[in-house]
């Protein structure tokens, strides 16, 4: 990478906020009362949200190696891919974009939370909940995606590849596992994902809002953080295979 | 672009004649009565549309810059990308080009509208209209996806990039910009897409038809104008970082 | 192309065949009682088929251009970019491809038409009906998206292009013709597509059938056929703006 | 291939598991309830299983050709492209990479298990069963899909192709038959897929589950290979044509 720390850090905390903005953004056209695109449903989400990865990729792309995500910085540094020093300014302005990325939603959407009384739509704008609480599997769920999306990342760099269509193959990524691994917890798999928009939850006056269930929000942080080490030290392994 | 003036303009105005024919006719497939697509819902419309821009593109792309849009010919000339000298040529003929599409879909369809009755359904396959009725905040939705769509465009030209993909990953932000955003104000986005089919409503002696809603027209004009700016801008912006 | 006749007529005889073994395929899935698909709906059949097209045309593209349609091999033809002497022969093995791919449907699906007493149902398995029935509209419908489909075509060859995927392209061009035009008379633009498997139709013994339907079938022959010299003369005249 | 045989068992065994970890995950998704993409349908199904190829070839496709299939491998070898020595231990991994997968999609959905009660739902996770149970017209669909599979994988090897977007074609592929030809027998197509799986239903100690229909699984195994290799040899015939 050729860009300044000045330069990624900008990279990372503006493409952080258009993957959030995207991102939550297909949640709140998919939840909230009155959107032309109410209930349209699982596809609906998974696409846009494998989209908005694409796109914040490609918005941010020549500034910084697109992370946008704290469990992909640590797991590349676990692998050995990433300089260690970075990995904590990185995870902080991830975190600020996610908290920008979910107040453009909120101002996007706006007249739609007035006409929504459900606060766990309203929240689920926001941030992730389970679909079943148990906290043990829930981590289990969150660290086996994470651990797949960091291994998967990983191993695009040792193929051949169309290097200008790499955020496409991301997104295709993050549709894979939205479809297949997201129907437990609704794939957090990215603390800045979840833990920036629910502090926005928390103190934007978003109308018809309830509690931001903070009892859960650490399972969403830990559980990506231990897949990642798992899938980029299960990538060494595998290569080591000689 | 090498090619001449009078190139360029055919293709702006035969371009947004095919966007406009291929994206509202998603819509009259989706709204109109007895079609075999009925009631398809969010993603087909949304797909549709983000191939009727791919599509479009690939038709007439060697002939001009391909902006079929009035708020991407203005942002990129405010990002000090285009020439300002053919932004009102451009924009003339691009709402032309919408008004000779929107004809193209009412005859495609012509058996359909007179098995529709619903006057809202009939104004949909032609122009936009909010989900909820709020001046601000319609503008300001249809100002935020515009920003992003032109910043996106933008960001498009600094990495590296498979040329001949350009137009599907156009298509595929466009795609993205309908799945996450358009569920507020059905994403105009473009100037021409929706005043040149309004006119089209206006004056073609379509069955069934109603009012053609001239006092929302300004705000999918006006909002994606600010918009684009706004994109340029925050372009510049990022761009300046060092 | 460097290969020859023999080898072309192969190539369009076994690519159509795979065509309609697989389009046609998509309907049965969706429309036949008891399958795992049925009644998936429209996205289901347009991506179907759109996929059905990209397939088809890697199985025997390194063979011939990969027409599998009469009506691309006439546009061709008409745009000055085939050979006239190649164009019956050509329709004659897409014709007969078109009537062994309908087969392969019926026996790949057999034990489903026994279980479907819906005539229609089963004709649609086979060949195109309109949604509407008025003869002129449903050829100006079949006539301007076939237009379109060899207009595009054209298009394709003037722009840079990843040689490599254009399979894939065309593919999302019947897909974009699905959503967006398809829902008037169910989209034949392919003369082989309609009349191959109605011959199918009626001379195989299929459970439960009912008549071939033979006072619709010229529509979805002649309409694609003034179409395709439509699109054809269209690029012609597109392209001599200067 | 320029990997030892020991990276090659590596990349099949590894490779299969995640296909099956995400392809029967998509499923488990569809299936069991209370999960947020319950019941979403036939299209998550086969966009899923699509994507779950396209991923699983990216993670391992640098150590070994990625067959992922057993039918596959003597596909190859049928039509002269891969070595017959390595037939057995390739088919071998597969199987028991295979295992390994549905074991991480039971992990994965573990509390999901526990909330359903169907036993035919429950399977259906793991192996497939027949829309029909008829055994003649089930080995035809399975064999019929498996040749189209066979034949077009190696027809990909004769157009010129952008290397590093195969794996994105071949999963564009899976689509394609799973849309088209998958709603009789739910389309294994590949004997690793049904067969592995169905031994970890039999041997894990599931929750809620029932009989593991091992008298269809032969169907799922011999429809495929017989598929394969008429596969292979129809290659071998078209290509042979001069």
């Amino acid at each position: 990478m050729e860009t300044s720390v000045l330069q990624q850090l900008t990279g990372e905390f503006f493409g952080t906020a258009i993957l959030i903005y995207i991102g939550n953004g297909v949640v709140a056209g998919n939840v909230l009362n009155k959107t032309k695109s109410f209930n349209t449903g699982w596809l609906h989400i998974t696409i846009g949200w494998g989209l908005a990865v694409t796109m914040a990729v490609y918005s941010i792309g020549w500034l910084s190696p697109a992370h946008l995500n704290p469990a992909v910085t640590l797991g590349m540094a676990s692998a050995g891919q990433f300089d260690w020093a970075l990995v904590l300014p990185y995870i902080l302005v991830q975190i600020i974009g996610g908290i920008l990325g979910a107040t453009l939603v909120w101002l996007h959407y706006y007249p739609h939370f007035e006409e929504t009384s459900d606060e766990d739509a309203i929240l689920s704008v926001f941030s992730t909940s389970p679909a079943i609480k148990k906290n043990k599997w829930n981590i289990v769920s969150e660290a086996m995606a994470t651990a797949f999306l960091v291994y998967a990342l990983l191993a695009f760099t040792q193929g051949e590849f169309t290097e200008g269509l790499n955020p496409v193959i991301v997104g295709l990524l993050i549709l894979t596992i939205g479809l297949s691994l997201g129907g437990t917890t609704g794939y957090a798999i990215n603390p800045a994902r979840d833990l920036g928009p629910r502090i926005a939850h928390a103190v934007l006056p978003v109308a018809n809002k309830g509690a931001s269930n903070w009892a859960y929000a650490w399972i969403p942080v830990l559980g990506p953080f231990i897949g990642s080490v798992i899938g980029g030290l299960g990538f060494l392994l595998i290569t080591s295979v000689r």
